[in-house]
């Protein structure tokens, strides 16, 4: 316990060196812990042969062992990542807002780093390599673990993305890797040194770790995400729209779990997107006029994320309950309408409080790489702090800077002098 | 208990419905509850008599009683608020970014409600007004609780609001009065409805909030703020500020209430300094070699917000002790250096983790009002979401819009397509 603290106020006092580095300097730690990455690439993949024969003997199962392989083509993905990475703009130190008070008194609203940034991810070992330069790009000190499975993986490459950040530049201390559950339940009651978590993994896991510390959560614990589809809408589009939306992927949050449908299309579109579905080998659940037309069992419940060949079909009887529907069973997460009217479009838009709120196309596109956002932090459900998929600037808070030459409140409350409240151009 | 929770569960479907209000609806809503309150005076400030008769019998302190106290010229406040807060920009529905991921699939971030959010404040009734129409404007639904001693007062404005809100168009349940502190309390709990909490009031009582739920909370349990004085400061300058930014409004949290010198002013500069602030009424606790020059007490701890005519003064060995010091005892709050130095200014800066950092002017111009916000919700130490001085920006989230049209995700990852990710200007 008393350990993780130590780590934790250590990786704090890093974290204010962080704030102040360079951006040339990071950018040039995140080469060397490239390069270096290549260049220990043979004791890496011992290490990831070490778990892999560890978690086969153990008998994990083969997408969990997938995700665990880090080989040549993971090591290529991770140093590419970080090549791309150090391209992107410098995000600590953008002026987000500048506003002359008065004569001589000038603000500026500028971005900072958060802090100590903790993340909890799964199995997969390139997640910590991503995640680390991440928060070195950022200017963030960083907490990470990672899952048991993946532990002589991590610790290989923890310890060489520390001392090559280190041996360019980087403070002591910027990067802590825990390994036990244990270790884990302690970061979190240290709310006084690390300012934000991001837990990645199953919902229950997300689930509980949020509801046990005061430490502020960025991500999200499940996505159960809506395919809505109007009376109006154009068949084709909307058969091609929710085939990709359900299988291009099944396993991944941004998945589409639940369809709606205008119960006006039970004889016109129900059958054939069902056939579709199930040709796609996509097992239905039904309410119980869908499953009456259908023959297939009933849905036991509406808020299910199936991460897999299945998928939940209801009639609903107009955009409203397709709206009520999702703002009640849904997850905040990536909803979509399919409809030719404009007007129905940006109802549900505006209407269905979530992250991501989409029309015509498939729920799979919510997602940072493919908004463009270069590198991807997360997907959030919150709604303070950062929302739906996540960039670098997720990672970043700001500042006020005020710049005045010997001002004092006194003479504005007594009228001698008057705020200007000029708006400048940043 | 499960009274609270329906209010908040209706407040939540107001919640969707204020989230789709035309602006026009609500400014003019804003409209009529300025109206219906000047209308109403009489039976405001008797029922505002009352409350002072009773708190004048418990024998509430002075300051209280006049911030108890609402009169004319408290009504003429509140309602010129709502005139300016008319002028101000929509904050929903602004376009934040605008990118082109590809031919017809356009992506835009647009800021959008919070939802419910609970404000707890203390026994001034003009805070309930100022907050409920910043609630309004922002389209959020608001749970108010405010001080017991202003029980009468708050419960006819609450209604007067409430009532001319609904007649203006405002969905039933978009605002909500709670009385006790277990009201609160069972508050706490209902993460399921409430979005956000802003907590005003004494630091033990904010601590109390944001130790004791999991819903996020913005504001700030104290305002420990530091001026630092390094050794090449204007002495006239530095003497003029420092008076100011302790003694012109003491009980407010972006008062000083450390004074850090360069040591090697404590001959040149202390003397001069202490002189000044004792002839302005201010108690002066040092360090154990101030204490000793002055002939003061010495300070006992280093994280006290005196709010009143007191002030610790701690000789420093430069610009990395204060920083240090700031970053340890201080609450992120605001921090002022005094240098004609830029480099030891912009070092100060960068360096100071606090949501303001300002340079040779008062800590007292913290805040929203002077910062040109034109509303202030609050002052924020935290570093997600809004830090600082907060404006109807704290009020809002955003969400993602894309309009495709039938865009999947499989031509993407096959490689038929390609994303262009155009970034367009906003």
């Amino acid at each position: 316990m008393s350990d993780i603290s130590t780590m934790a106020a250590a990786a704090k006092i890093a974290s204010r060196k962080m704030a102040v580095l360079d951006k040339d300097l990071k950018n040039n730690a995140l080469k060397q812990i490239s390069e270096a990455l290549t260049a220990s690439a043979d004791r890496i993949f011992e290490a990831n042969r070490e778990d892999v024969r560890i978690a086969t003997e153990q008998s994990l199962e083969t997408p969990l062992l997938k995700r665990l392989k880090f080989d040549e083509k993971k090591l290529k993905e991770v140093t590419d990542g970080i090549t791309s990475l150090i391209s992107l703009e410098e995000p600590v130190g953008k002026t987000l807002l500048h506003t002359t008070l008065d004569d001589g008194l000038e603000l500026y609203r500028v971005t900072s780093p958060i802090g100590v940034i903790g993340v909890i991810f799964e199995s997969r070992p390139d997640a910590l390599v991503q995640i680390a330069s991440l928060c070195l790009k950022s200017s963030n000190a960083v907490f990470l673990k990672g899952g048991r499975e993946a532990e002589k993986t991590n610790k290989v490459l923890a310890e060489i993305i520390y001392n090559s950040g280190v041996s360019a530049g980087l403070p002591e201390g910027w990067l802590h890797l825990i390994t036990t559950r244990e270790d884990v339940n302690a970061m979190l009651s240290l709310d006084k040194y690390i300012d934000l978590l991001i837990p990645r993994g199953s919902n229950a896991f997300v689930q509980y770790i949020m509801s046990n510390t005061l430490i502020p959560v960025m991500g999200h614990a499940d996505g159960v995400c809506h395919t809505y589809v109007s009376d109006d809408c154009d068949k084709d589009l909307a058969r091609k729209v929710i085939i990709d939306a359900k299988t291009q992927y099944v396993s991944v949050c941004n998945a589409t779990e639940t369809l709606l449908l205008d119960e006006s299309l039970k004889d016109s579109f129900l059958p054939e997107i069902a056939a579709a579905l199930r040709d796609a080998g996509v097992e239905i659940h039904g309410d119980s006029s869908v499953a009456s037309i259908l023959g297939c069992p009933e849905a036991d419940e509406w808020h299910h994320e199936y991460l897999d060949y299945k998928i939940s079909i209801k009639l609903v009887s107009g955009i409203d309950e397709a709206i009520d529907h999702i703002n009640t069973y849904g997850s905040g997460h990536t909803d979509a309408i399919i409809t030719t009217s404009e007007e129905k479009a940006e109802k549900f838009m505006d209407s269905v409080d979530s992250g991501s709120v989409l029309v015509n196309c498939s729920t799979r596109f919510a997602d940072g790489f493919r908004y463009g956002f270069g590198a991807e932090v997360g997907i959030s459900t919150s709604k303070l702090h950062a929302r739906g998929p996540v960039g670098l600037e997720g990672l970043v808070s700001y500042k006020y800077k005020l710049y005045g030459n010997g001002h004092i409140v006194a003479d504005y409350s007594s009228g001698n002098k008057n705020f200007k409240h000029i708006r400048r151009n940043v």
